[in-house]
């Protein structure tokens, strides 16, 4: 009863975070109410996803074309301070933050059970061999990754693997959040807050 | 420094509901790290949409080829009930209680003034002369819309303009939903359920 190209809307978009089928579905009529212009420009910028890769650096997204991301290009920027990130949101939301004048490398989505992919373990030799072939030693590894067990499993081993070639090794601070109040604050968080007291 | 791809994806489906800038960033990289083959699939699935029309009797959507839909060319069920819906997904909610036989008449999304388009006026005065032409009066026309204050008014509207052209005029009954409690009830709700007690 449901016309085909609904059904497969569906099946196809609830796959998506985000989108459980209820919203799918409800994203499907919604769709068929615009215009068939706003559909093909909605059609494009998918279409248009297909056309980025990697960054053979630090692997970011960039458009075809150029080899390095307009981050690694970037001449302002210290290539002797990295910071190791899970996902690309992660680096955008460091960005926002607006000081962090580094470069970073994108480690990849962390498993569940906290060991790392075959193709995580690639990117980290490939930083590892851009470090010793490039600098040898750079000023600072910073390792941005959730505060979580599986964040500090991860963090825990990249610190062993890059102990000899990085000066330093950093991991962002955890305390409690800015307008956050002591009394609402879980244990762990408080403790690491006055472990690390400034 | 977000590829301008990305940005124009996020641009494109933050305006969709369910969307906001947050997910659809989300989104954005999620779908860079599928396979190729899987985000055409997305792309062709979205292009099918554009593919369907709105039965010339219902206004339901369907598939180009016959002019009327699934539901409205099924000989098993009574064309002389009619239920009115504001949208597709109001009647797929109704199909799947599985015991309503009779057709359907999609009204189109009330807006929140709740003075009728003229798009809406203009299905409202074709249903109106489908059932003068056709049958002259139908048995029943159940107006399936929200109970809300804007679905009372269009309810109230809708009922003069047929009083001639069915039988009965119903809508759907308000009381206390399957599972709740009479405690936690909203009075308007408690109200409903014991004037038009059972």
């Amino acid at each position: 009863m449901i016309p085909k190209p609904i059904k497969k809307f569906i099946e196809a978009f609830s796959q998506l975070p985000a989108l459980g089928p209820r919203q799918a579905t409800r994203l499907a009529f919604y769709l068929t109410a615009l215009p068939k212009a706003t559909l093909s420009e909605l059609e494009k910028s998918l279409r248009e996803l297909k056309e980025l890769d990697r960054c053979e650096r630090c692997f970011f997204l960039k458009q075809g074309g150029s080899k390095i991301c307009e981050i690694c290009a970037d001449a302002k920027r210290d290539p002797l301070i990295i910071a190791i990130v899970e996902k690309e949101t992660d680096l955008l939301s460091l960005e926002k933050i607006g000081s962090y004048r580094g470069h970073y490398f994108i480690l990849g989505k962390l498993a569940e059970k906290g060991v790392l992919e075959t193709a995580q373990k690639l990117r980290l030799e490939h930083l590892k061999s851009r470090i010793k072939s490039e600098d040898g030693r750079i000023t600072e590894l910073i390792i941005a990754l959730n505060p979580t067990a599986i964040g500090d499993f991860t963090a825990d081993l990249i610190k062993r693997e890059f102990r000899d070639l990085a000066a330093k090794i950093t991991r962002l601070s955890r305390g409690l959040p800015t307008g956050g109040e002591i009394e609402f604050a879980d244990e762990s968080t408080l403790g690491s807050s006055f472990e690390h007291r400034l």
